[in-house]
Order: C-alpha cells, then structure tokens, then sequence
C-alpha cells in the first residue's frame, strides 16, 4: 500500500472536514465542530495565513490529515503546534498515521523549531504510549482552560 | 494607586524577560529559559510578527505582562492564545492581574475570536478558582504533549 504524503491545496479543504468532523466524534463531541469550508480555504491559503496542512492519500482518496501552526513559548520560542493529527476510520492501523507524524516532526525540523506540542485526551491510551515511544514527553499536571465567546462576552459586559 | 495597561514596545522587552525569568522559577524550573531579549524583540516586533504583549505599569515601572497570539482550532476557526500573565511578586494581590487580565479578554473581543485559550498549573488552585470564577472552563483530561529538540532530532534520525 502506497502512502503519498503532500502539502494540502485549497481544493482538499471539504475532504479536510470531513476528517475534522470524524476525529469529533471519535472524541465523543460531534457537535462541536462550527468551522466551515470556506473557513478552512480562508484560513490555509487566504492573506493571512494561519497553518499549514499535510494530506494522506492512498489510491488517490485522502484517507488523513495533519494540520499546524506556529507557537511562541516564552521559554524555548517560536515552537511548531499540530492542532490534530487525523485517520480515518477504516485506514487506521496500517501506518498512515506514524507517516504523517513523521512528516510534522521533519517540516518542525525545517522549521529550526525547539519544541513540538499537541495535547491528548487522558482516556487515549494507544496514542499516549505512541507518543512516549516516539519520544515525546506527556504532561499531565499541565491543564487546558478554555473561555467560550458566551462567556467572554459575559465577562466583558460586567463592570470593572 | 493607578494601574496603566498598554501595549509593549521594543524597549520593554527586558522587563518582559525578567517577569518571564520571574514565572519560571515560581513555576519551579528556573532554568528553563532559553529565549532572549533579541529573540522577543525580533518576534514581537521584526517582519513576523509572533505575538502580542501587553505592559502594566504602576509608577511608571513595568510590573506585569501578558502575551498573546492567535491559534487555530478546527473546531472553532481563530482563537486567542494567552501563553503568559505575570505580575512580579511584590505587586500581586493589587488587581494588576485582573486588571491584564482583562484586557487579554477585551483584545480577544476586537479580534472577533469564539475562544481564548490558555494552561493551567493543577496545584495553581487560586489560579484555577480565578479563572473558573471569570467563566472559563478547566479541561483536566486534555493533557500536554512535548517532544523537545533532542528527542525531535533522534526521532528524525531512526529509519522509517
């Protein structure tokens, strides 16, 4: 089986969130996507662009995606994020995936970054013992906080 | 006493550093600073621009930061990062937090995003009941993952 691993272009954008839309439900929140084609297409290739995107095909069919951006930590610097690494369903378990990472972990070499990071759902044990095997360092003490436009809009609306 | 917010310039980048150097010993890896002051000058302010810092001054002396920039979530389009908010030990208790705080939040407004995003330490508790106060949401169970320079390199190194 041949795995063809290339820069994505706009046109790959629909099979993109389609993948997006999949990984979600895997992640048990299937309503949680609101981004759109023409999001995707804006944000990839439009004037300011906000990441970059690798696509896997297999017999000419995009079977996964990884999608990054830069970051800047104030300790290491500038540090490549992959926001989500994604295979689909029936592909999963014959390397698509380790080919991909691989791909991110060379373009963040190019890159003269010093750092990689991502995060994982703590349930996801297969990836987590990925992930230590390949190197990475797991960080479990770190937590994510998230303010949702509601609440940002709430919190703005209160006096001071 | 009068607490001015405003945006960072150039020369506040070595007050920015000290605040940073600040953090990580709080944080207790003191050593974990690599960035420099050319480093942040350049990514703050050269041709690529890599983030957004805010300054708090009380008597015209810089005694807190916080620095932001964008991200991209395939859920949600462009959000808000804050990767930093420091106010240096002898300020904290005043409201020079709340008041950068907030600030971060009215940035991410204009900016039109659906989410800011940042971390959390989970032995930080008054951090944490702060933000979960202001209306944001602790994600325990989304863990950090890391893969540093060295392990990025050996990792490269192996055959596919």
């Amino acid at each position: 089986m041949e795995i063809i691993i290339r820069n994505a272009v706009r046109e790959d954008m629909s099979s993109v969130l389609q993948l997006i839309k999949e990984l979600a439900e895997f992640e048990k929140e299937p309503d949680a996507v609101e981004v759109t084609v023409e999001e995707l297409v804006d944000a990839g290739f439009g004037k300011q662009k906000q990441f970059d995107c690798f696509v896997a095909e297999v017999g000419q069919k995009i079977v996964g995606m990884a999608l990054v951006y830069f970051r800047f930590s104030t300790w290491k610097g500038k540090t490549v994020h992959l926001e989500d690494l994604i295979v689909t369903e029936n592909m999963r378990g014959k390397g698509v995936g380790q080919t991909l990472y691989r791909r991110v972990l060379e373009y963040a070499m190019d890159q003269g970054v010093k750092r990689v990071n991502w995060v994982v759902l703590d349930w996801n044990k297969p990836a987590i013992e990925f992930y230590e095997r390949s190197g990475a360092t797991i960080l479990s003490n770190w937590w994510q906080v998230e303010m949702e436009e509601p609440a940002l809009k709430a919190y703005i609306g209160k006096k001071q």
